[in-house]
């Protein structure tokens, strides 16, 4: 199952060339996982950052852009869970525009205490709502 | 009347102090200013900047802040209209979350063509547009 | 005596237009703000924020924009400090470039401890050093 | 050879974990290769371009993070030239802070026109300045 979100590529997000800056790219797509998050582990981030004390930092990234976006244009974001370790996770965002694929990002990302920084394996629940997100 | 949307305060906007960082703050209401345009004026941005090279620089703002947000508040966001001039408009952008009011900005901003820099009167069409929607 | 920096406008600051996106002006001026801090007040803000739980928030702020600006311009931001009072500091940054201005932006700022959100009165050293600073 | 220039970590690139916040990272090393770009093709990113009409679009992009950096360190970011191709450039920034390794980031970048947005070849001095920097 994909969890799917539209959001708009806005002036703010866009370069002297008229079309989205990539480091704004990622502002997105972390908005996206922002709510990702609440629908797939089901728990806020509010909740998670500010009243659990724990992050998801990303560990490694890679991302491939193949076609440009420019002002105006809805962003469709997909995003997939690919992998789930003991307290990472891997997550895939393909993201497309009007049916045009735009760009793809790879993540991983670690469960972490905020005051220590050290990885916290997933709870139970978390861990299995993750599974059960695998598509791949 | 007035224009109304809700927008989340994300994690991207929040500072090491776990509140909304306020050049953020510039860039939601910029957002919303942007949907605006095409509810009221009738014209996407899209459209405004790129096709017609027009632009609608902010040439005075002001500011008030009066309570501060965290990461995840829904930010409601009303725009209206104070004033409309030759080439000009008055906004005022009021932002609560949950009732509570959190900042207040009043802008004055001025239609140019983008080639020359130069202010350009209001199109008629767009004036009237405009000028029904004054609320004070 | 005034406190002066030069920082570069980037590609990240400016939008389809070409010019200068206002809300990233808010960002460069705060990067100023920040090196302002550590020369006139004494105090790096990692020390004040993280290791003290100090915040400076801002309160008002007006701004008024005369001329853009493009990618590479040099800004040279120009530090002021207008009034000091129990727990507040009034700020004014002027911004040119080569020569020609650009924009210039009134703060009121407040000191408060993060945990409370309470404002507290400017510590005896910090009160004289602004006091020093003071120039209408 | 490698080029190599160090920015400070503001308070607009941290998260409220107080910490870097990844998007921002890209911005800082957008911001370091707009630097190299003058000082190792030789031309700076105004005239480029406003002037020339010229692009140089990130195709892919592969990081990893292996610490967290905090507000008000200095990150020295190091550029290297990797690769050479007929119309691209691969290049390796490497980032650091007080000699402990923060995080590395891979980019494959194609220099195109804007207007057409079609890859370009090297000019030839343009690519015999960039094979001069190859160190891998």
């Amino acid at each position: 199952m994909t969890f799917s979100r539209t959001y708009p590529l806005r002036f703010a997000h866009c370069d002297p060339a008229g079309i989205a800056y990539y480091p704004r790219y990622f502002e997105i797509c972390d908005g996206a996982i922002e709510d990702w998050t609440e629908a797939v582990i089901g728990v806020p981030r509010r909740v998670m950052h500010l009243d659990m004390g724990l992050a998801l930092p990303t560990v490694t990234l890679d991302a491939e852009f193949t076609a440009v976006s420019r002002l105006g244009d809805p962003l469709d974001i997909a995003i997939e869970v690919t992998s789930v370790g003991n307290s990472s996770v891997g997550l895939r965002a393909e993201v497309s525009s009007n049916g045009e694929q735009r760009f793809a990002v790879r993540y991983k990302q670690v469960l972490m205490t905020m005051v220590t920084g050290e990885a916290m394996p997933w709870p139970d629940e978390w861990r299995a709502r993750l599974a059960g997100e695998i598509s791949e």
